[in-house]
């Protein structure tokens, strides 16, 4: 969820300084036409972390656009008479008219997340207050507001430095108190709660924009972008029927960083030193399929990877260690007649492995937000609803107990054409090239841009992505094999736990 | 939830087979089609009560269409094989592709219910798995399939004398168990929890058909129709962008009943025996309104009526019974700019009152799915939402506390005119009828459809549709007021509990 706001996104003041004056003047113009035009009200919501800029992005929101236009509500506490009424009444009540912008800092997520995470709630209150808040903005789109959910996160550590930091200058101690410590404490507990919230109430109608904090610039022209684009869109867009998903901007791309740059791809492990591992691991491995609690769950591992990534190698140094009555590798290639005849996830569901089996997906349900999407073989609306439909897969095996892993193998474009020449002049291996593979490489891109939005809309702390750089084979067949010796220890434990 | 299918609905032996053939002959001809085009897979759910005609409606599909076409899963309890898998698993693997028609006698709504029923799971399990139902009957939707849920339904005194006459019967006493009283026993309860599961899952891309089980004539033909229809609309519908929402068939009236019909609208009440009666309730709702429980909580009614059918009279005995300051009356017309600008339910959630008051609709949200729905002022779209909307509104009232009643006041088509002309010859009451009036006494078939829809789909245990003959005012105000009276009683009552 929270992988693409962590990996140090930055603008430097010259950009900054160079887009700001374009951006302003464009936001000015779509709040004119808004104001002029009472389509549509514009609902913000401005959450996340603590010092992750939600004040301060407030603050330029009332500043960049018209402020007699914008109501700005900062919603703390429950006052005595809000008491008095149901739980989303006081938001009910300060709603914008058409025409106008309202901006909640403190929103109907609020409360719901704070009780969680302080365990004054259950999870299954909190999934039911998030049902609640995906019909009620269903609702409010179907009456055409335009909804737009911001998120600002901070990584573990760029929170504690922060915190340190102030603490250590004079003038800025005072900012620190006792209770910033305290809600340090709570990192792990809110990263994860809200990482959950923000799953399940990540609608067509109202996504979720998740924005690194930590660079005040970075974050600023990401809020201001995406305002100003969706604001467009939705201006420009003929008043289609009421019940269309509106269209609503992609994460803008404001710095060069994304988070298979961010993978150090060259990491590297010597042969015998991967012969050593390889042998422990599998070892480990064998012994792990055949604890008396490994009949207890079964384990499905999805592959995927640019091509010539090393997928087929990795799945083979596991399989290796198995016993093959336990395992079953499933290749995926273009649907069949017969898995065309139904919906696309169906032929993924019909694997799923049964108590004491693990199942190894050669390609996966992912081709959906990968390679259909790249290739235009579905429309938008269908890969994008697929992450939900994704999610909802996943969740219904974990929550089944099945140990469920994705993998992603990460070769750089040098590489790939290296493996591919190399194959091309290899006699035994020149069957593994093909015109597609070259044609795919034209798109590599595209494909990056489409593996970025999949991590961040289907990793989940309960189905968490493994990126594995796999410039060098021997790192990453060891990364993925201790990865699913891991992932297997932690379900025989909850086994236990049951 | 179930009001329209205790009504008693009948067709005759004439009528069923005199509309036999041809129903057949046209439901063959849509499946030839389905089968020839293969552009979209049948979903069909039969479910409902004991002795609803389940098993008969299968054999009867199975009989009228062509069964090489259709694959018939009555789902009993998972079978090892399946409790290895997740739950959603064995419905799955056994989807029809597209052509065919699927037919699932016990479906994924089974169990979720049963298990409430018998207490083995608490009602935010079985909310859960109902939104999970929503999502997953979403996504065949949106993959293309047509989806049907019909449930047959028997009121309690029915099912009573149903087990009772079969029992008598030597040649059909075999056919009662121990089990089948049992069952009755939970009839109840049963009928609570499958209205909520109902009530959850009755979406747009899959409405539920609530079907009068008790004779075999009216329920067969009432199947056979609605399955033809959704068939039709499907097949000759432009295949258009996959995320609109697919037009369903409206239940069909096969006889010449509904709920309104069902009222005895002349029931009188004495002018001595009202007075008397008069007195008592509106002392008894005075003191009640001074209980001090009643700081905690609040009361929303909802009024509701054919024009002139005297809804105003009967708020005034409820307002000249109660403290002034308590109670407040809100009078709804048509609506102001300022309200255009908002969301339609935005009027009245302003008004929802605090603790320890009244707040009293004289026409309410409903209008959306009334007057709005009739005249065409929204969009079929629009109001086919907003029952799931308005649903959803009052839950949140009713769970925060607050008592919501809600009343429809029924007048004949022949006392409406009456009053009519009396108003029009009776200076004082000349500005209460209006050219719209007339013009309203037009639609009054399409007004009775609305209201019948309206009382199926939004009544439900936690906030039910009071139905008031209004013939007479004097019966009528009694029952609105007694009404109120045990509604404010109950609400007292959870106060005590909590």
């Amino acid at each position: 969820m929270f992988e693409s706001a962590e990996i140090g996104h930055k603008v430097d003041r010259e950009t900054y300084e160079k887009e700001l004056p374009a951006l302003r003047e464009a936001l000015l113009d779509a709040q004119d036409e808004l104001v002029r035009k009472r389509g549509f009200q514009v609902v913000i919501i401005i959450s996340g972390v603590d010092g992750g800029g939600r004040r301060e992005s407030v603050h330029l929101l009332n500043e960049w656009l018209d402020p007699r236009h914008i109501e700005t509500h900062g919603m703390g506490e429950p006052t005595d008479e809000e008491h008095d009424r149901p739980p989303m009444w006081r938001f009910w009540r300060v709603l914008p008219p058409r025409g106008k912008i309202g901006i909640f800092q403190g929103s109907w997520y609020s409360l719901p997340i704070l009780d969680r995470v302080y365990g004054k709630c259950r999870n299954v209150d909190l999934e039911e207050a998030m049902e609640g808040n995906v019909r009620f903005e269903k609702m409010l789109s179907d009456e055409g507001a335009l909804i737009l959910k911001f998120w600002f996160h901070l990584s573990k550590p760029f929170q504690k430095s922060r915190l340190k930091s102030l603490e250590k200058d004079a003038n800025t101690r005072w900012r620190v108190t006792k209770r910033d410590w305290e809600h340090f404490g709570l990192y792990d507990k809110f990263r994860k709660t809200s990482a959950e919230a923000l799953r399940l109430t990540s609608s067509a109608q109202a996504p979720w924009y998740i924005i690194e904090g930590s660079d005040e610039r970075y974050r600023s022209l990401m809020l201001g972008k995406i305002v100003l684009e969706a604001l467009r869109l939705r201006l420009s867009s003929e008043h289609g029927p009421s019940h269309s998903i509106p269209s609503l901007p992609r994460l803008p791309r404001v710095d060069n960083l994304h988070i298979l740059k961010s993978l150090d791809l060259n990491q590297k492990l010597a042969r015998t030193e991967y012969e050593k591992k390889l042998e422990a691991y599998q070892g480990r491995l064998n012994v792990l399929t055949r604890d008396p609690r490994f009949g207890s769950i079964s384990v499905v591992a999805a592959f995927e990877g640019n091509d010539a990534a090393g997928k087929g190698g990795s799945i083979r140094r596991i399989t290796s260690a198995l016993d093959a009555r336990m395992v079953q590798v499933i290749p995926t290639a273009a649907p069949s007649d017969e898995e065309k005849a139904q919906p696309y996830l169906w032929r993924f569901w019909r694997q799923i492995p049964r108590r004491g089996r693990l199942a190894i997906f050669d390609r996966s349900w992912y081709g959906r937000v990968l390679v259909e999407r790249v290739e235009g073989y579905c429309s938008e609306y269908d890969w994008l609803r697929a992450y939900n439909e994704i999610n909802e897969f996943e969740a219904q095996l974990a929550h089944h107990g099945i140990v469920v892993l994705k993998f992603w193998l990460s070769i750089s474009a040098d590489e790939q054409l290296k493996r591919f020449q190399m194959r091309e002049q290899t006699g035994f291996k020149h069957y593994k090239i093909t015109d597609e593979d070259w044609r795919n490489r034209e798109r590599w891109t595209d494909y990056e841009q489409a593996v970025c939005d999949m991590v961040d809309r289907t990793s989940s702390d309960l189905v968490p992505w493994t990126l594995v750089p796999a410039n060098d084979k021997y790192h990453a067949r060891i990364q993925v094999i201790k990865t699913l010796c891991e992932g297997i220890e932690a379900g025989l434990k909850r086994v236990r736990k049951r």
